[in-house]
């Protein structure tokens, strides 16, 4: 039986690859459209077993030849000009990325590669020379994926049953328990919103929710406890970010958030003029981690003298906890504990090299020119909150004036703090 | 003044390459977003004047580095491999080509590249050294305005006036003389279809007009009369693509037109399964020069000796007729004269070396796939139609299930042909 | 604090009367729409005490004129012409039409007068004197929600959230269990089709629920499984309709159901030839009661002596059971008790003079030209089926080309059967 | 052939008149929608000749009976209560009105009441008895034509191309010269609405045009130039209306150029807030007629003794001047006969007895509830200006917080009048 699937899939994969290389080898575009949609259905047919051997011939298979691109670049060397350059493009690009802009033409083609590729990324660890295909793929996806090709849309309570049902699927940091738990997200204090791409209309790439609130909230259950009032609109002045959640693991490395945070802040602003400030209130999920790791604070050259040394006793405190205490409810009702925990969460953010760390949503939300605005003590009660993060939240604050600035920071290594994190250490 | 101008001009090409510089070296995408909106602007302002500057630095400047191409492709050679590979692609590609990219990511950035590519295409033939820029642009547009992002969209009389106002600026192949003649070309038995791009929603990129007929038609006059009664439903049986226009010089060498013709092919299919045959009736735009220029038949080796007999008399014959005697009316009334022209366009599709020689409307439907079915003299008694083609029109026939074999066919240097065509030799 | 409110309403009750009596008397339409507006406004914030004196005064002061009406309508009499008819109709037509025309000229008027009616028939029955107010409610109600006004729309899994849950809470045949349950039946073997009011897009009207199967169902069961699996389309040859609920009780008395049945229906031959069939599966909701209460035979003239010889048999045998053990899943196991059921189930429907008694359902779609086609013993073995009906349900069949004809019998008194009702009597 | 003309006619007459007999004595509505629907498409299909016999019968035989509502009147009488009401009501309505509600309710039926009832116009004058069959129509269309239920819509360049050819041909004020001329009418500071009905979606009612201006207009040559630059919207102050045309004939006497300004204005106001005033630049199509046919003063009781004397005097200098020479192009430059036509307008416009005389556009506009605000002599300069109204034109403002008021006034009889214009006296 494993037998005869293997051979199966054995042939499955090579009738794949055959097609794959007749369609790249066509010259005219007559035949390609019709070459492509077999082969899109072939791929959507393939079952799991049969893709491995697909992925590693288009590892092995698919490449530049090494010569000619050494002969190209050698005469583009002696005489740069129109002719050599071309031939040194067209023979150093990886024939694989002609295929997938072929497949790309037909219907339903760019489904198939998002696809194609979430597929392969399960696999990449794995197979460590996937990784040339990956890399064709990431180029390729970034581009038919860039931003001014993607539709905002508000999803709310009159959106697709369809759409909304993925919502409540995708939805990673704060989990949706059921349709009457998103239609109060979705309630005018609430928003929601989405990237879609003209070829799959109907499955959202990308999703941020936010909450109108009147301050800078410090605590997520407020946010999105199921049976709250809706404030008034005339009470609106702050929009929180509150969870980020990526639909297409096909996607992964392909930027989305940064852009879709900064149209929905836009968009805000011109519909609420009354907006002051945009904010996070965000996990801070490594930190638990990386504080059971802390032997010393030695390796953190960041820090000055006198930090230091009370950042250690602060650290020193916490050894009397064990980490089941830190990570239990009671833990949130120590108020020196928590201040402690405080301390150290600014340690973990600023203090590191390279900064900010190994957090991506510090990364994320830092690069993209957002400031470390406030650290919330018992932010998150959740088990999660606990577990992860010792109930600790943040908010980063979008300055949208000066974002760029921030950003340009970041980027020389500096973290724009306000004063009453930096005022921690 | 013109000192003054050119001092501005100046300036502004600097500040755009300044601008585009600095672009490109942004490492996250955090501001990428802002300057290349503030390049948009710029570029959108940018005087006719300042652009060959901009051109000639685009030409110059953003090209991979020759040392670091070749140390990479050597690289390559000694070990392929994910690294060298990913490095060989990067130093290969030339920098344009990312500024592109970012450019396109911005609202507006489409339009803005398409447009600078317009202008780009017209001083090519000055400017030789710009086909590096323009190979660039090429290949990203291909990609970006690939079928699979384009959507099909019927023109009607319920359509926008603005759309239908630029239907009527850009057909390019049978002028349409304002408002009423455009609303007989959408009466029910004529249909419109236009590729549209979801980053430029209000701009038709390439429409074709379709007549539907009881019979291949012989004649272009009753396709396009003003006042003709509109065909009966229950009549029609062939679909004639009679216009086919791109709108926009920008995209020249995107592949449109073949993937438009056969969409609405299978759209008219679905909904009029009647329909029993498409054909086109074409010009045939090189035909009255190609004879004009031909002094012997003897560089066609296509012919076989009996052909060439037959047809060197037909010549003959027709050099007793002065040039404006051959586009004048009259001698659409001259039986044997007409045959003389019908036989001399079958050498002129069929006899010359490449096929199908230099027409482009021919080279076109063929390498789609269209099989060539007929020649009618007189089908076009336009003086336009008589100057460039003696009158002569030609129907394509495009046999859907055989279209992949005729342009298997035709890239191997055949042209699948009826044999009332190839009867005539 | 009692006496407060009821001064609170009584002062609003006589201000939402002025308002009328001044809209009434206003004889441009200048102010109409002014005043309109200003009386909607107060007529939504109405509280539920304060109606019972609107609707008393609407019932009393907003009549014709008995003396000026007998003077029209002698003057009638006396010479019929243009004139004394304009006058006649004019003075007997009760002033409250005209104050509810103006009302329904206004933002919102449509959606007042709506439910406006729906609280005058709460307390129709205590306040026999409204009914005047309802007649003309009623009467302007049918002319504006005709079904030429009416918009039919497909609901489905892309409809907007809100509208499903409406469905959710308005379905009254068989209850919806949340939204999996919805979402199987809105998969593509089950229809579900909805009136709307372009004055009120977002407020389905009335819905019916349609299976696409194979046969004419026996049991209801199946057909509203949560998991059942969808059937594939090349199966489907019977259209049900097995639900069909109001969802506005202030539409009362105006013919809807009848005209979205026969509008589906003609939707779903056009969309699917195949469908050879449509008919129903409906409750008998009557049934049980009618049973209870049934002494004897001999009130029941329809029936021929050997009708009732056998009838009254089966009613004996009947006798030995409680209402309970009938009511009981235990009978549904009893042959020769299903089939005495059955026997008088088509005595009750059949039987009765006038036809078909008091069932609601049976004379809806009898009356709608329908075929009273299947008993089904056991078809709804849920508690509620159990008790009003034994278990019992029906099939009505709707013969599109025969509904007329059947609907001219129902008016003479006589009811389309199949053979396979009438002869079991 | 006339004879088999007549025959024909009057056999579809009767066609009709039976169908309509039989729909009405229908008495479920199980058939009516299929009688409807034939009755319909015989309407349709009836031949101009066979109306008036279907008008004659409408107007003799779909009455009320006499006898049968004088009792049901006298029985209200003896005792007014809701079944003598039903009664009564029910007896006194004539027939048709229940026929053609029944009509309305089949697909179609109200384009083709709306369109009978264009054809019953043309022969009324003709036919004095139709005024009975008029009065239900427009009755029941006043009703289903309500503002309530019309949706408007803004028309502009992006509009359907057939939607903009009716309006080019609906333009009944200042006709439009072609698509070209249509354009301008369709750039930003013009702007055009319409009025649509649900049932006939593609058909505008009614239809107004604004100019959106700095200042209040004195003329209308500079409002339709077919060349002029739009105005820059920061310059927007007055929104003008400067046309309104209905487009359906069939609606005659139903109110929407009232409700259509209305919801114009609180459309701009919103959209524009800047938007200081909203007047109109309006023809006097009476003015000229009236002055031919001016003998004297004396029947204008509403002069005081010195207006009459100053209003005499100018009367008396006008007669010095030809008809012909009053309605040539060179009286418009005559400075003190403009004076003197300014003043006649005054005594035209408020000087009558009703007020404001005949003239419809003025009655139009003060029965609205605007105010009579500026006399414009020279306003319009085409020859159809020049004969109608000496090439007067009239200002009439809409003061949104005060039209109640004004309309009040004027159906006391009084106009609300600028000093400007009442100064004139």
């Amino acid at each position: 039986m494993a037998i005869v699937d293997s051979w199966t899939s054995a042939r499955a994969a090579r009738q794949v690859l055959a097609l794959a290389r007749k369609l790249l080898s066509e010259r005219g575009q007559a035949n390609s459209l019709g070459l492509a949609q077999d082969l899109i259905g072939r791929m959507g047919a393939l079952a799991a077993p049969a893709w491995p051997a697909v992925f590693d011939k288009l590892a092995a298979d698919f490449n530049p030849e090494p010569d000619a691109v050494l002969r190209a670049a050698q005469a583009y060397a002696d005489a740069p000009g129109t002719e050599t350059l071309r031939a040194l493009t067209e023979l150093s690009e990886p024939p694989r990325q002609e295929l997938f802009r072929r497949l790309n033409r037909a219907p339903g083609g760019t489904g198939t590669l998002v696809r194609m590729r979430r597929r392969l990324l399960e696999g990449l660890k794995a197979h460590p020379d996937w990784r040339m295909v990956d890399a064709d793929l990431l180029h390729l996806l970034s581009s038919w994926f860039n931003p001014g090709f993607l539709e905002m849309r508000q999803v709310d309570w009159n959106s697709p049953a369809q759409l909304l049902e993925q919502i409540i699927h995708h939805e990673a940091v704060h989990a949706i328990d059921g349709w009457d738990d998103l239609r109060r997200r979705l309630l005018p204090d609430r928003r929601l919103f989405a990237f879609f791409h003209p070829q799959l209309p109907n499955e959202p790439l990308i999703f941020v929710e936010v909450a109108l609130l009147a301050d800078m909230p410090d605590a997520i259950a407020p946010l999105i406890a199921k049976r709250s009032e809706p404030l008034p609109a005339s009470s609106y002045k702050t929009a929180v970010f509150y969870s980020i959640s990526n639909c297409e693991p096909g996607l992964r490395g392909v930027s989305l958030g940064n852009f879709l945070i900064k149209r929905v802040a836009e968009h805000l602003k011109r519909e609420l003029p009354r907006i002051r400030q945009f904010c996070t209130l965000s996990p801070l999920p490594g930190f638990a981690a990386w504080l059971q790791g802390l032997s010393s604070l030695d390796d953190l050259p960041g820090l000055k003298p006198a930090q230091r040394e009370r950042a250690a006793q602060a650290l020193e405190r916490l050894r009397h906890h064990s980490a089941a205490a830190l990570a239990g409810p009671a833990a949130l009702e120590d108020e020196a504990l928590q201040a402690d925990l405080r301390q150290l969460a600014a340690v973990y953010l600023i203090g590191q090299t390279p900064l900010p760390g190994g957090d991506p949503v510090a990364r994320f939300h830092l690069d993209n020119g957002a400031r470390l605005e406030r650290l919330n003590p018992g932010g998150d009660r959740s088990a999660k909150g606990l577990k992860q993060s010792h109930g600790m939240m943040v908010n980063y604050l979008y300055d949208l004036d000066r974002i760029e600035e921030h950003h340009e920071a970041f980027t020389q290594g500096e973290i724009a703090t306000a004063r009453a994190v930096s005022g921690l250490l």
